[in-house]
């Protein structure tokens, strides 16, 4: 399904199964738009990556390679996606990581999505799915390789053929989408759930944070199920407005509207 | 680091990239001691990675090629540990798995882990470790590739150098180690975590239950702190008595020793 891909520099498609990425999750992956050759939000998705790594101890450095190597796929592309995933490397059996782990890193590159155009006049209808996010400050934030909780929330929607699911955490906070972040708005306030506990930081959710007025903190199924408007966003997919949430129906309003357009003319969302 | 491995029968060491088992950590995993050529405990092994794959909707059922595979891997040892990978196999980029995945099975011998005899007779010093388990029963029990916590909480031993840390979840319950179930002795009664909410399901944890009257029961630290007796266990390791918990010492008392004796003589522990 890649169309290129770069594994340390060098074009192959497998990977030693000794990997800690494999054996236990032990890595952490960004996600990035190529738009006519350039890598949105580079520095977003760096600064996250670079953050990610730090608080797993993966001592990874090679951030000039890692740029070149992204800079040099996503050059032959109009559009397409950038996938990178850093893990800590090889390591023996058991969880102990060995004394100098040589973090691996992988880029690759894939199709556009066809999501249709449709979604963003039309919006989404969305479902609170079953499977929870667990809560553990330890990894809350990161978008490390540790995903079955997201794996099991989107057969949920498979299994429903629907776009897009909403998560809770075990104690029913509302967290994010299987694959995206979540606002609301409620009297033209911007709302996202704070995400201390688990979910993953989006770089589109921290766009959104970083220039307009949002409101960040805890948001339950109430407030969710009354909130005037509601979007989903990430990397890929931009802004979806969310016109029905299980059996309840509900508007594009005009900031949906706003932000939507805002993105569009700033080249965040092709 | 590995003796021998087979890919979905195949004797190689690298794996396709596009596995979801490094994608997403979507698969788990079994380790099994191997005496004289002989799968110790196969069964129970066997009985967890299949009720793990329904849970996780993974419909691996070359269960025959799996024991074949296990078989001829086993037959060259006097001594090794086998650990086996499933994964939902390979998939596009996105949570979603594809409409018919087809798992991947990874076998891997690795050489016995030299940890001194003395430790059955002297027991081990452990700590509490800071990294916690999150609470989620979508996952609780199953030895699933999602195991950054793990990682971090050894992380946190070796710093140590301490031979096993007992983990906590994000409540403060008594768990397990971070690569052992564990056991309280109070005034004979032995008890064992319940792990409904979180923590992984051992198969020696299992024949411990099975053939001893045991109390599984929420334990906090207080129960651990206070009890008579304290051991660890997993399939490779054997028993091993704590006899040391922060700064507090324990006695290895009789139930361990008896429990330890019953084990070298069935001939689960080498």
């Amino acid at each position: 399904m890649a169309i290129d891909i770069l594994i340390n520099g060098q074009a192959t498609n497998t990977f030693p199964v000794d990997d800690r990425g494999l054996q236990y999750g032990d890595g952490l992956f960004e996600t990035i738009a190529i738009k006519n050759g350039k890598l949105l939000c580079w520095d977003s998705h760096l600064e996250r990556l670079v953050i990610s790594c730090r608080r797993l101890q993966i001592p990874f450095t090679d951030l000039i390679a890692l740029r070149q190597e992204a800079e040099l796929l996503a050059d032959k592309h109009e559009l397409a996606v950038l996938k990178i995933i850093i893990t800590r490397g090889q390591g023996g059996r058991g969880y102990t990581p060995p004394a100098n782990p040589v973090p691996s890193r992988i880029l690759a590159t894939y199709p556009w999505p066809e999501y249709p155009t449709a979604i963003r006049e039309e919006g989404v209808a969305t479902i609170i799915c079953n499977s929870r996010y667990a809560i553990n400050p330890l990894l809350a934030g990161m978008k490390h390789l540790n995903r079955l909780e997201q794996v099991m929330a989107r057969m949920e929607c498979e299994e429903l053929s629907i776009r897009e699911g909403i998560m809770l955490d075990i104690n029913n906070a509302v967290i994010e989408g299987t694959m995206s972040n979540i606002f609301i708005i409620k009297n033209k306030q911007i709302m996202t759930p704070e995400l201390s506990q688990c979910g993953v930081k989006g770089v589109i959710r921290k766009y959104i944070i970083d220039t307009h007025d949002v409101l960040i903190k805890s948001i339950n199924i109430d407030d969710l199920m009354q909130s005037d408007e509601i979007f989903l966003c990430n990397s890929i997919m931009g802004v979806w407005p969310v016109t029905k949430l299980n059996d309840k129906q509900f508007k594009i309003g005009a900031l949906t509207k706003l932000i939507t357009q805002l993105f569009i003319k700033q080249g965040y969302i092709i």
